[in-house]
């Protein structure tokens, strides 16, 4: 195997017995990256004498003895979040050039694991829908999907084992099942997000993308931390370690209110594989207290991307994409009235929606309405996500199926709030049972 | 001394060694409402054979070695707080003969600490400023202050040792102040708000009002339990016992923003009072980034108000007293990016306010611009107080100062989140030190 396409957890084995060193593994990422940067357009900033040095520094505290649980693995962050060393742009030309002074909370704790922050991947403007450059590396001719683009793409593509995201609206989980590979996001306020940039308090989650659900743990592990500069952090009982799952899980197959937004291939693979998995799944429709999720999260997302934005906004509207202004204007006419009233209503949801779990471990639901679109001016829809990001409980993509045009589509596990180390569990059982898309 | 007239610590006291029974207790208060109700107005709902029934069975509990930490004592309620046995009228006629079906947290947790739920306070209507019929009991031509009128006054009066009441910008420390009592508003997110009719789930405290120090930590180290009920819990330590403290404690004087709107009465006595403490005070002002804090907590009162209480403005404007009308229509326009830019701002402050405390146990400040006001159409001038609820700090007003009139004026003292139990410790301090008004 390449060695860049080795995972996270392959590639430190090797290097924990001598059999690879983190140069290597780095160099091979960028040699990679060298080949098809051109083709997916993954990354907003790389410097691989920057990324080479972390590298060697990553060799050395393994000489001495002192590598951390992600020593020498390469990994890709979104230019949302901030790196004192490298510029953050939020993929805004109001930004351009922005070097913060320190790093995010979550890139301290990566450094402090030992990771090489190899460079910063492609967002849509400020996380929201204005497309960067990058493509979806299994075709040229669509999206790989947004705001984590790059992050997505890179891993996709075999660029870096892992790359952090972040989803609002459906930011992680659309591009993960958009690109095949995994995509984390964790229960909310369990990553801290000190350091990057804000859409909404109540809604932004940091995330991870990676090949295989070790790697997803394994990053979730180190990044899990509480964090008192994140004012909206939770107590969190820690991740644990991911072991296999002893027995089935019960899962329930959700077909989601935006199910009329599937398409067809989408819609006939997922459901095959909830009937194909037998006894273990059964079939429910949420409660009607549901209904009023998407809309709750339209109406939480504008009321705050209009505070969290509007002072570009008010700078220089000229300076921002149509798409990113247009978001920021739907915001403009909301009121504290009907903010608090969509917030009030979605933690009588998420009160709620612990009553749908009981009896059964995980939701099994799409991750996206199909595959990846073949449009480069939009990201994609992701009505299959905003629902579960309102609610906070753990999501996961997995890449178990395949689209028409053999493209990845993506099946979201959701677990109950707090119960991140059990969905790590059953996404590895369903990875193991199921196969993964390619 | 008069049965009524004793401190719930006394009078448990009385009641352990058998020298006093709850029914005589409960008779006793009874007989003083009797006597002086037709002059304060401070009870919207009492039923005599209902708190001596509650009576007769903490007499029981009490033979029966089951006494808890309030057994036998009287509790006024403030009538925006839930009681199952009782009506609840919001201080509204929108609300009129409401009879809920379960009792507020925090009543249920006076119950089972034994406490007789004497009868519903007066409250202004929803608790903004709209007054209700009580009067100063220290002198009927003046306002209790609100919106906790007959919660205060009730205690200041000598009907019950204990009463309950609210704060969303200054209605316990401003009545306490006017009524001449102890006034609690512990740290926001201690005392459970479910049963609680809400106006600002940021800004809403439940407080307590009692005669001494002392009872006023025997009250709140029953209240201060976390309640999933209530979203907005803190983690709390707990009070522990209220000790006296064997040091003096190191206080700051701020006059604060709204000094200029205090009367020449209460500037010099509370200035004296500084003065007389000698060294254990020192003097400073606030920095800058508290500048906006009355306009931070306007907004975000006049934001939520509107959340809370539009249902009842949409029904039924012409029901409510045009003051709360007013209020809520104040909120009509405020738009989600101003409600959360000035809660941002708000969590500012707070992280600020730690560094103020740096080196200080406690700030001792106004707790109202003077004496109660000759004017029964208004509550008072809660510019004082608004401050420190936005702070979310533990704020107790301490009657200890007089005024021109022989009036009794309240000094706020004001600790770090969380140091409640300090807070009462202070109290404690100062008010053996200083004397109280009478």
């Amino acid at each position: 195997m390449d060695i860049c396409r080795l995972s996270a957890e392959a590639a430190l084995a090797r290097m924990e017995t001598g059999d690879l060193t983190a140069r290597d593994l780095v160099q091979a990422c960028l040699d990679r990256i060298a080949d098809r940067e051109d083709a997916v357009g993954a990354w907003t900033f790389l410097d691989p004498d920057l990324a080479l040095s972390q590298a060697d520094a990553a060799d050395q505290r393994r000489r001495d003895g002192q590598a951390g649980p992600l020593n020498g693995i390469p990994v890709g962050i979104k230019d949302i979040i901030d790196t004192a060393d490298q510029p953050t742009e939020n993929g805004s030309r109001l930004c351009a050039g922005r070097r913060p002074d320190r790093d995010a909370t979550l890139v301290t704790l990566l450094r402090e694991a030992g990771a090489v922050i190899m460079g910063k991947c492609v967002t849509t403007e400020f996380a929201l829908s204005a497309p960067g450059k990058t493509r979806n590396p299994h075709d040229p001719a669509r999206t790989p999907g947004g705001s984590s683009s790059g992050s997505a793409a890179a891993v996709g593509d075999f660029m870096v084992p892992l790359a952090i995201g972040s989803q609002t609206g459906g930011s992680m989980l659309r591009p993960a099942s958009f690109n095949g590979v995994y995509g984390l996001k964790p229960t909310f306020g369990t990553i801290s997000r000190a350091g990057m940039s804000p859409l909404s308090r109540r809604l932004d989650h940091p995330g991870i993308f990676a090949r295989t659900p070790e790697d997803v743990a394994l990053a979730a592990r180190v990044l899990m931390r509480r964090d008192p500069a994140d004012k909206d952090m939770r107590g969190h009982a820690g991740l644990g370690e991911a072991d296999p799952l002893t027995a089935a899980p019960r899962l329930m197959f959700v077909r989601g209110p935006a199910w009329e937004r599937g398409e067809a291939d989408m819609q006939r693979a997922i459901e095959d594989l909830a009937r194909g998995l037998g006894d273990v799944v059964q079939e429910a429709e949420l409660p009607p207290v549901f209904d009023a999720a998407l809309a709750c999260h339209g109406m939480v997302m504008n009321g705050s991307v209009v505070q969290a934005l509007g002072p570009y906004y008010d700078r220089d509207r000229a300076g921002l994409d149509p798409i990113t202004a247009d978001r920021i204007e739907r915001g403009l006419t909301v009121t504290s009235r009907e903010y608090l009233d969509a917030l009030y209503q979605a933690e009588a949801m998420q009160d709620a929606l612990a009553g749908v779990f009981d009896g059964i471990d995980a939701i099994l639901t799409p991750a996206a309405p199909g595959q990846a679109p073949r449009d480069l001016s939009r990201t994609g829809d992701a009505s299959f996500n905003g629902y579960w990001t309102l609610m906070g409980a753990p999501a996961a993509s997995l890449p178990l199926l395949k689209g028409a045009d053999g493209m990845p589509i993506g099946v979201q596990v959701v677990c109950p709030w707090g119960e991140d180390a059990k969905l790590l569990r059953i996404c590895r059982w369903l990875s193991d049972k199921v196969g993964e898309w390619r």
